[in-house]
């Protein structure tokens, strides 16, 4: 039997799923599931799960990092005597890690010097984004000498869009050079959310077209055709495409200018080898409905009157709209189903009315009950009876995508192995 | 009888229309045009027009600079002995000037004292687009003291956008302080063909509701919902949006920060007052098609099949639909009309048939016959018989707007003479 930890850090925040397969199965079975939250707004708190016993809400002193957050879980995991499967950390045989920036990684990587230097290299394009995972890569390699670390990159799921949308109208020398182009993220669950989405409407995921919203405090949208990645919203970076609870999204590109004269220099926040700008910070981490609401609950955004929170909900529904309708006429209209996921997209259903409301005129239309309470699947259709096009809600997973992704390549990764 | 010159000063050339109307008339006739060419990419060239005489091309020595090609301009039409109406500065009642970014100003303005220090102390949000409007105005004060002067904002007919359409997720008392907004630009055109395709097709412009394309070396993109601007692709500057002959358009807001370490450090060629950073020189200036082909003519970008062109071409194809579709959805998909104008709008049947083509699933579709020759007419309908919504072309007149605007504003204009 193999145990297979999945990795998931944010800026904020470190979660992992624990599954565990058969040596030849491609099915991971999971076993736990723990997340750390916190990190940057303490107090920090710990939720666990295994089969039916839950730890929700425990405080923990003296975790600062990801790669603390990290440790304190393994730990959790070899002491909790109801998961014998995992009692010393050589039982470990994969970790997966979420990279958001990829670079030119159209797959999978296995994480071995070479490779992991690489990473460190491109990550010069998003350091703000991959850092939370290249830290606990470090701290793995040394914990987990014997697992074997693979990468898995939200931007290889777009290697598919084609030249004349990811490319800029910039100088294409200085692009060449310095690697500049649309890449997209959230990847590893638009994958997930195409598998799933073809598994429901019982069709084969390489003939699946569906305009899919991945919705939370990063947030983006993508044009799948016929199961590849034709166009999304985020660009050379996250920070493009729709606004976050602290993004600001697409703006004029002139306008941080505009805003701090000292845009180019470094952060104060920058640690270590890393190069932010102040722009790169102000826009990724103190924009967005956190910068108009002073929240980044969407939900308590969601469920307000009050001016301020009501103007962020109505922009967040303008710019989700401004993507939906071009790729619907990327797809000519062949369009298999609008997909809501994302913590948002799975539990905001206002913003699921406002945003199909936007796009009715283009034959979506929702069944208001189901909407309001969407049975708890993988996949629900919450569409109206007398719809043209299917709206879906996809629970997306991106650990479980991991996890599936590790089984289905066993075989190329164990034979690097040597 | 009444004399009006309307200028309209890009950064590359001046282009002045002189019209004629009777005291009480609210027509203005346009007499004679005169534009020069190739201020920043010399030889200057003059090109004049009165009736059926016409002199083109003629290269003109030391004009190297707007107040320049003003200057010659106004000479020239002194001396025209076939324009008997302007033979003295003094004939000259008003003198109407386009200004790129009008900050708050919803509409039209005098310019006096007062206004003038205002629109100089605005023009920090576009300082690369208003210098050209504004050394001409200076200049005008001074030699047609006698004159009018009224400044038209590009921004103003967009000052009916809605708050959650034109606000940016960002800091808010920042936003607030330095007046960082969606603006929009274009909106003299947007209202010429606002009137010219509500009189073509027999509307009330307060009913009309279209998605109009002014494509030129700038671009951009329009949603008019009532007679109204509702959404427009640039921003707080002419840079976001589609892109341009040198101008990259939207991208993501940190590419800048990877394309160059010193984004934020002063322009060179920022001369005097003028607060451009190299960000902005780089993304309005060394972008667009010229980046990518060499050339910022687009008639030549069309009809090529190199690699660089053909791409060139797709892009711009691809950004425009990714406004048009927004757009009929914005509008509830009750639309009067698909409107392409500008100098590309205009004479790209190519790229008009594509743009179509992208968007045919919405329920546009082209008469090939129509779309390849165009009757020469201000609005021409370029539909297939069985579409569902129209597509027209219109050529739009900025300096003609103008003259209108004063003349149908001439009573408020005189009353402040005083």
């Amino acid at each position: 039997m193999e145990i297979i930890l999945s990795i998931n850090a944010g800026s904020s925040s470190v979660k992992i799923s624990v599954y565990k397969a058969e040596p030849s199965s491609s099915r991971p079975h999971q076993l736990a599931e723990a997340t750390i939250e916190g990190l940057t707004a303490p107090p920090v708190k710990l939720k666990y799960s295994r089969g039916d016993e839950t730890i929700k809400g425990n405080e923990l002193q003296d975790i600062a990092s990801q790669e603390d957050a990290f440790k304190y879980i393994l730990t959790h995991l070899e002491n909790d005597p109801g998961l014998p499967e995992l009692s010393k950390t050589d039982d470990i045989h994969f970790t997966c890690h979420r990279v958001v920036h990829g670079g030119d990684y159209p797959a999978t990587q296995i994480i071995d010097k070479e490779t992991y230097h690489h990473i460190e290299e491109l990550s010069d394009l998003a350091p703000l984004h991959n850092a939370p995972a290249l830290s606990i890569v470090r701290a793995v390699s040394k914990m987990l000498p014997n697992a074997k670390n693979v990468a898995y990159f939200d931007s290889s799921f777009h290697a598919t869009i084609p030249r004349h949308i990811c490319t800029y109208p910039i100088d294409q020398k200085v692009a060449e050079k310095n690697k500049l182009r649309k890449y997209g993220f959230h990847g590893i669950s638009y994958q997930f959310i195409t598998d799933a989405v073809a598994s429901h409407l019982k069709k084969d995921p390489k003939t699946l077209s569906i305009i899919a919203l991945h919705l939370g405090s990063g947030a983006s949208a993508c044009c799948i055709k016929n199961g590849r990645s034709h166009d999304t919203s985020m660009g050379l970076t996250p920070l493009a495409g729709l606004p976050g609870a602290t993004r600001s999204g697409s703006i004029d590109p002139s306008l941080i200018f505009h805003f701090t004269h000292s845009a180019g220099s470094l952060s104060h926040a920058a640690a270590g080898h890393m190069h932010i700008t102040q722009a790169e910070e102000i826009l990724n981490k103190k924009s967005g409905w956190k910068a108009l609401t002073g929240t980044t609950d969407f939900g308590e955004i969601s469920s307000s009157d009050e001016e301020m929170k009501t103007l962020a909900f109505d922009i967040f529904v303008d710019r989700i709209t401004n993507y939906v309708a071009p790729y619907f006429a990327k797809l000519d209209g062949e369009v298999d189903a609008l997909v809501f996921a994302g913590g948002i997209g799975e539990r905001g259903s206002k913003l699921r009315k406002e945003v199909v409301r936007g796009v009715e005129c283009l034959g979506f239309k929702l069944d208001a009950e189901k909407n309001e309470k969407p049975e708890d699947e993988v996949v629900v259709d919450i569409s109206a009876a007398d719809a043209r096009f299917r709206t879906l809600i996809c629970q997306t997973d991106e650990q479980l995508q991991m996890a599936r992704g590790v089984l289905g390549d066993r075989q190329r990764l164990m034979q690097k192995k040597t």
